[in-house]
């Protein structure tokens, strides 16, 4: 993409109503803006991250046999009544169309999953399967000050799993820990399995962390086991494996995991007829990432002071062209011919690039090539040319190299 | 994928509550279920059938320069309070947070993504440029009975185009409608470019319609300038172009597109500085396609009595791979491995194939693959088998026909 048909432009200045560190540095380098206090609007650069984020979400999903559907945001208020949650969620947004009817915004989605494809669960041989989706999900958050790691609108990957029993359950939910383990992997970042309380959900849950100062949980990580736990269920921090004391750390959680039993296939009479005719309900887990959270997440473990540094697996771009014309004119004319031709060749060999053609200051170009992060900085100027070279540099190197035009396009 | 494990069924009923043609196939056929009036779920198969319409739909934006973006659902009060909407469009939806904050839920993006992309417009330099999104949109319809063709919550690919004048607007204008022509034809649907009012946006609009008996418009098609307008603006039908009658037809509107002029950029002085140093008022497109509707649309021009039947760019699967195993056990044993290994080299192949390996009579099966409408069904059975054969049948062709196996695989 050449940089000077973006739509958005990069800011000198950290926006005065954001305090969290992934919030100022993503909307500086024009990812996201803020449009209400835990609400942003994606901007093309964020637009890209959060969009490859949820493709490998969605592909490790489809790997443990989940099947995508998408759901409404209109919920029926029976359903949110028939669980309790109606009434007991503060959280859920609530609004009445100007026919009377009464709808939950959806703030998760046991309400409606359970009797969308409990319809199709009559006998035990429709069973186990997994429903997961990508979506919008609404919240009434009392704090939204951490940018995108708290929103009261936020992006999520919701996936519901029916089985006959618990044993079937279990088996899956083992599963899905190692699906949530290669999404963690791929995204680059070091997440920890971490037990922690279920909440409105069951008695226990997992909960995967990645360690950052500004998260707002507090984890004991045992380093023998690798495991956490969460400190809302152990005040002295014992590992529930080994019994050993853990290091206290503050952390972010990127994805949770519950075992739901029968809590909301009941209120549904969700049941299947089992082998010997008999009418049994049907054993839940869900499994929930938040992918806006995972982009403000990464964002803030892997930015430092000249601002982001994306994972490649999630970069809006692969390459940060940097064209240096200097100010003779006919010499930049020839340079800008050059480079641009360099463009078009990394291009048509599926690169993914960022061409910075904008008539500014070297100075300029360097700058916000370090505040949108891009992995890889290629520089062309006169000099370079010279010697038939591009520089590059990795963007958190502090060394750049000459590396001939022909190698660099063998990349 | 093994029809075995889909977590949906097909049903032979029509859904009760059902009237428009699309919803009653796509309910029975299992790809969406109502959750409330206008308010549908996508399930597995629906699911692929909308990202595959969506991804057709991005192409093609992109290739016009769109820069794909994603804005809130939850919206300022006051931005809609800016321009005159909050008390004049009846069909927005309106919520109050636990915290008194009044929001707006996104029915169309006019109040988002001016102040919004507003802050990146400073010079003439900045402009043109054109931002879209793919998402849901709620609006609290008083009619939602037409299946998917309007609902109160749909999904929809918003464009909107910046300008410094309005001869670069006429000029992206026009570039915008070859691009939805090209969607459409890779839809496989025969969209009319029609005049129309511009309601609430501007005095006049374009509309793309498709002619279809349960269409919610009326439109006089001129035959000769392959054109139409809308009954709302032209009682005698004459062409806008040549003043000839055309003939009535009722058709479904699939995509719109306004000229908005500065309608929304006045309310929130989104200008920018021109040459000579004036301040002067951007001007702007915008571009709708109703990718949910176009699902319906799809659905209801291409079925017939039997049930759906997919263009191949937007079917869920492109083969439907049928085994009829017959009675005799170990003939049957013996026709399931040659199958699975024929589903397993398509597969490996790239074809997206549907393998019924149910245990269900070839009666069912057959219905259950026209009611499915994947475009190539592919029968194995022991009498196939013995010429080495596959036994194919186009969707809508009564003409079945043999052809080897090799053949087949080399498709």
């Amino acid at each position: 993409m050449l940089q000077s048909t973006l739509a958005t432009k990069t800011s000198k200045e950290n926006p005065k109503d954001e305090h969290a560190l992934n919030a100022q540095l993503l909307v500086r380098a024009g990812y996201v803006d803020k449009v209400l206090a835990g609400v942003y609007a994606y901007l093309p650069l964020g637009t890209i991250v959060l969009r490859k984020i949820e493709q490998i979400v969605r592909e490790e999903m489809d790997r443990v046999g989940g099947q995508e559907i998408f759901m409404s945001s209109l919920h029926p208020k029976e359903n949110w009544i028939a669980t309790g949650r109606w009434e007991s969620l503060d959280a859920l947004f609530k609004l009445t169309s100007r026919y009377d009817n009464e709808y939950a915004l959806g703030a998760t989605h046991e309400e409606e999953v359970v009797p969308l494809m409990g319809k199709f669960i009559r006998s035990y041989r429709d069973l186990p399967f997994a429903v997961y989706q990508i979506q919008t999900k609404f919240r009434d958050e009392p704090r939204a000050k951490s940018g995108l790691l708290r929103g009261r609108e936020f992006r999520m990957k919701d996936m519901y799993s029916f089985h006959t029993n618990t044993t079937d359950l279990d088996t899956y939910y083992s599963r899905v820990i190692e699906a949530y383990r290669a999404v963690f992997s791929r995204l680059g970042l070091d997440a920890i399995l971490t037990e922690a309380s279920g909440g409105s959900f069951s008695k226990l849950s997992h909960e995967f962390q990645v360690v950052t100062e500004t998260g707002e949980d507090t984890i004991f990580y045992c380093k023998q086991c690798d495991k956490a736990v969460n400190k809302e269920i152990s005040d002295r921090g014992l590992c529930m494996t080994c019994g050993a004391v853990g290091a206290p750390l503050r952390a972010s959680e990127v994805g949770n995991i519950f075992k739901l039993g029968t809590k909301y296939t009941d209120p549904f009479d969700c049941s299947f007829t089992d082998e010997h005719g008999a009418s049994v309900r049907a054993v839940m887990g869900c499994y929930g990432i938040g992918t806006s959270r995972l982009m403000g997440t990464i964002a803030e473990v892997t930015a430092d002071e000249k601002g982001l540094a994306w994972p490649e697996s999630v970069a809006p771009f692969s390459v940060h062209l940097l064209a240096l014309p200097g100010k003779k004119a006919d010499i930049a004319a020839t340079i800008m011919t050059r480079v641009r031709s360099l463009y078009d060749q990394l291009t048509a060999k599926g690169n993914a690039v960022l061409f910075d053609d904008r008539d500014v200051s070297a100075g300029e170009k360097f700058a916000d090539s370090d505040l949108l992060g891009v992995p890889l900085r290629a520089v062309v100027s006169e000099k370079t040319l010279a010697s038939n070279s591009v520089e590059v540099k990795e963007r958190k190197s502090s060394d750049a190299r000459l590396v001939t035009i022909d190698q660099f396009l063998s990349r």
